[in-house]
């Protein structure tokens, strides 16, 4: 083993799991371990803290299992500098890269540091320099790096901070442990108003990202209500969603104890719907020319609330607001979660994924959807930062509804 | 082909699908089958009717056929008398005995037709003469037969009637085809809701049969206050059941927010308060001297409703009213069935597919479960006289709570 | 109800369930009908014929009525020519447009019948006339409609045929019924393999759509086993199954008993994957280049054999190859299913439902997934040609390659 | 904080996630803690230890969280003798009673140490002497407790040793994170053909535990071969798995590709079978009458192996074998399970939870389904010392007899 490199890890590290899944990394990556210095806290409040040298097989296995380590919070010992590579061609990064994540960073450059103004997943760090010799560290997505850039490469003079226990640690046991319908569910509903009420009074932006079945559940009446009443700020959707939603508002659903389900009307009222927005021109221009009427997207539209639709392969289409190139999408959604303060994913599975890397862990990220493998799939994702709940998104945000605007009734 | 004989099938015969799968068990039985004569009614509210004659390779197969197409409510023509045979040894039925569906069954004998008193699935058909010579045809389980009762054997003389179309082809089609979370659900809530007044304002009893995922989901509040409300007359479930709503009420569940749902208390807690129970003597007996003072079983004892616990394989202890032996169990559930006019099932699999059996076709049964396959596999069981719901057990019974009873206000 | 028409429905239409969902249009569409003829077979083996007056409310609700019905293949009597609009605009089809099934379908225009070319789910038909005066008509989808090209419009003149039973009954009734683990595997396995050998003995293509559960089931060495065969032609699949196999290839999975699966290594391996291949210039480039030297993206390019990748929202970097712009990806897509004759779906979901828009209805198409759910979104989709296969996909790719490869040994 | 007791917790404290659930059961208990010593081993392969000082609100709750406590393997110290209680009545454990889990248990009585006789969960220990003065400890489950009895109560001298890392580390990662199909399945079965191989060397027998879906799935000619080449030794199951493969073996399945799975040929084919086992008396007898001439339990019958039946609510019949009386059953169990070295649960929840409740924890144990709720399930009752494989039951028993049965042919 001729690399090593020694590491310090700090926080409550045997209830929170870090540090069994700290020595699991180490062993993945083929490396070992002596851990130098335990200094556990000697109650129930207190918080621990370890020194641990690591040796890997060479340094390039060693840098990778440092960055890993990162992801847990899980910092190098001393620090220096962070080095820095130069990249050499459009859209990749230089070898080596750090590849981040989405906890807080900051990043060590000439002796100082540096916060990573806007941290998210699977990217690379850009160094950038202004005319007036102040440095700005932040977080490039591979296919936005242009050639000549300053990329941040290894692990070392970089510090990445878990989030503190308190609403993460029991979030981080939520997520772990209880995706079986084991809760009481209408206290979850309680908690999840409780944390849109407090971001909200802090001064934050609410994001929500919605699945199709939001409206294939009954939950359009709710969810207008709720984006009336000022709790959506903005939406992250798929085309899917969306088209489904005009569908519904120019068509209906089908009348109560129809043997046949609204969106069964074919799919041919699909294209018809999303046809007769294309006509218009736009949602938004169809909402003014009172062509569209009702639905999740009309109150968006009514209430000058904000929406972004990214596509997808099966799309028909698509709706004009639909970005049709992935990449574009990523980028407005990007532009879209500055000041966010809460995240409710409602069935939805891609998106759901692709918000939760976007956004950083200090964001609280509630989702809910009737199946539980959806759940795990993004809990896959990350340091495990969300909250999921198993349960049906049609009552779940009937409840949300009740919990938050004072005079809602079902009709 | 040597066998050969001429049935009727009259009904909603299309759009039912009863045609098509008649047609399909013909075929998996090895049978061929001619079209006589095909009446389709004019226009969408007739009836239409089918003669066909149905040819198997020897009688044997015939018989059998033609008992598989009584549960599609398929008769033969021309109606002889019923075949009688005596049984021959306690618990075994005689040779093609004529295996009982749970839709409504008419026997002819001497000439003259008997309503069999209480229809269940997979059972025989005895029959017997009272002293004055009055005949009476009910339906017996296997383990209930006795040496030397009179046994209907073959599918003479027996006419079986499906449910007319209105509620009933409706319940099929959402059973069929919407197990997906695709319905509205608030009105599924408020369908059930109307279901339950209906048959309560017809003089009916309400039967619920409970897993203990209406505990997890944090269904008791819930169903306590229908319980009082007078909208469970009689429950049927488990052990299991029993004994977490008990455990609860005892050792109470983890406070919010609690990085452990309660059962998880372990196992621990679960045994403890069966032995406590069975220390007092009973359930009942926990509840007058104080033991018991709330929850789902403490409400059924307070408001003299009935229950009927049965016990599995996998229980500990049980407690005290759990039957251990399941064929008695049964005995008893099936003793409890009489004036039943509705049936809500939720979140169970064993107890839910124990009293589909039991239940006569012509009552109307709910089944609601987070899992979809549960669901399913009680489809499977018969002819499709269910409505599946896929929903959060808690979240629904909190909907239930609020359409039944007025004055239900969550805490 | 001003609006009536009459319409002609043959075929297996009582054992193919088609005439019970034709009712159910009927009514879902608040219309009405009333059956004029009806000619039913005479015995198992022939085809039946209605003859069914149906009113609407006004022509607008029975033009769409009737293209619904099309997508059951009940086309309208008496047959004259289609009506045919021009688009005004670039990307929007004229109101009232004929959107299409994936039926082998007939365009009548001045007393001609003529085939469309390519039948595709949810588009436009276009009529085009070549400078001889050839007339050819096309599905043409939304978003490449141009200004000026003339639509067919409404339901007149239009024929749909559906295909045969035969394979496509039990097709459909394997879909409709079993997507439970409910067939001995093995047999359908068989059942695979035969269908592809007939499909490549006939001069078929065989197309394969792949999600990352391939890889994470373990399936690459099955898989690369058969492209290596021959049984793979082209494969479409997203950013997410390419990255992770090269992901694997090149950094290599866990060993045998880690406790942490492979794709847990990190996403951070999954980044760096992705970079070395763009720094690669394309897969391609890297398997040339030796960067890249197993799994199965490495078997398509040195077996000279095809694919298409499209992004998604959720996508890092994405590779080279992967399409961004979804519309762009769903053309290539389009451009590559000439000639394919068998269509196996491993899962995935998002480009399974893409596929089988695409994919004309007389392909047969499999689908295997090990959640019952993705079977069901599947058949939602479309007239019901495909059968799900609810099984690990990791076992059925082994068997399925003890099948068509003769020396196919497991390690 | 008027209780307070001292533990002692050793082992791979760390990367075993132990020492957090500790500290959360004595959260979840309204305990509160003390770390007095920590020794964290060096490097990789040591153990760690620790000394907690636990205080809780009264001696009752100590008693409670120190007895839960020892289901993670975590022992009180100083070392006093263990207090016994007279149990005053026949089926109730005295009041504090200790209750068990399945681990390697050791009872200190008059300053030595006895070990527990038969590990098993949610019993109490009973302490009895033998004429000669010689004392013996053993687990007696609720209702098998005779008045008079001699119970241990509290948790003091007891002593629980959790099963050493190695198996069962893997073991638990397996278990707690990997029920996504998320490993190579090929690797699954060897390791689970290497576990049946290594016990039947050590002269152990092999525990087989099965449900209906293992003849639903097509595994019948997979098992029979294992069966008959030495692989099962004794089979717990219930009513229905026994009856539907004498349903096949007697009636057969569909014809391929028919549209109607064997099991719905009807309920009528299950019953008609159950009645003819009945009228032979018994499955064995059934089998020496040339009545039953096929499937698992013939070649059970017919290899001299066990089977214990177990009845349900739900049962037709039963089968003459089928016990009745679940608590009857479970001692039948308990009585089959000596010198078990391996058990195999395949496709079964009901009799997989009873029987990981009388295994004690050092047999290894999996667990498969294509299910994943019922492997979380069967988690949810122990310390973990399962392992869960999500996979298709009948193509992994296809490759069990392909590893393990070296002429096994498919067809």
């Amino acid at each position: 083993m001729g690399a090593r490199e020694t590491i310090q890890v700090t926080g409550h590290l045997m209830d929170s799991g870090i540090l069994s899944r700290v020595l699991d990394d180490i062993r993945d990556y083929g490396g070992d371990f002596v851990i130098e210095e335990f200094d556990v806290g000697h109650d129930a409040r207190d918080a621990s803290s370890a020194r641990i040298t690591i040796t890997a097989p060479d340094d390039e296995s060693l840098q990778r299992l440092l960055m890993r380590l990162q992801t847990r919070g899980v910092n190098q010992l001393p620090h220096g500098d962070a080095a820095v590579a130069r990249s050499d061609r459009d859209g990749v990064l230089p070898d080596g890269f750090y590849a981040t994540t989405n906890l807080e960073t900051q990043v060590r450059l000439a002796g100082q540091w540096h916060d990573v103004v806007n941290p998210e997943m699977d990217c690379g760090l850009v160094v950038e320099e202004s005319a007036t010799g102040d440095v700005r560290v932040r977080t490039v997505p591979m296919s936005d790096v242009a050639c000549g850039m300053r990329i941040v490469v290894g692990a070392a003079g970089i510090q990445v901070t878990v989030p503190e226990p308190g609403l993460s640690t029991e979030t981080v046991a939520a997520f772990a442990g209880d995706h079986g319908a084991e809760r009481p569910q209408t206290v979850l509903v309680r908690q999840v108003a409780d944390g849109m009420r407090h971001a909200r009074a802090g001064g934050k932006r609410l994001l929500w990202v919605a699945g199709p079945g939001v409206v294939h559940a009954g939950g359009v009446p709710a969810m207008v209500t709720l984006v009336r009443a000022g709790w959506v700020d903005v939406l992250f959707a798929g085309n899917a969603m969306a088209a489904l939603d005009i569908e519904t508002a120019l068509y209906g659903a089908s009348p109560e104890g129809s043997s046949q389900p609204a969106h069964e009307h074919g799919h041919e009222h699909r294209v018809r719907a999303v046809n007769t927005i294309r006509r218009a021109g736009s949602i938004e221009r169809a909402v003014h020319d009172g062509v569209l009427t009702r639905g999740v997207m009309h109150a968006l539209v009514t209430s000058g609330k904000r929406f972004v639709l990214v596509g997808s392969v099966r799309d028909d289409g698509p709706l004009p607001e639909a970005h049709t190139d992935v990449i574009e999408g990523q980028r407005t959604m990007r532009g879209e979660i500055q000041d966010v303060g809460y995240c409710l994913m409602m069935a939805t599975q891609l998106h759901a994924v692709a918000t939760g890397s976007l956004l950083p862990a200090s964001v609280p990220l509630v989702c809910v959807d009737i199946n539980p493998a959806m759940v795990t799939r993004l809990a896959d994702r990350g340091t495990g930062q969300g909250r999921g709940i198993v349960t049906d998104v049609g009552l779940f945000l009937e409840q949300l509804a009740l919990e938050l605007v004072a005079d809602y009734r079902r009709d």
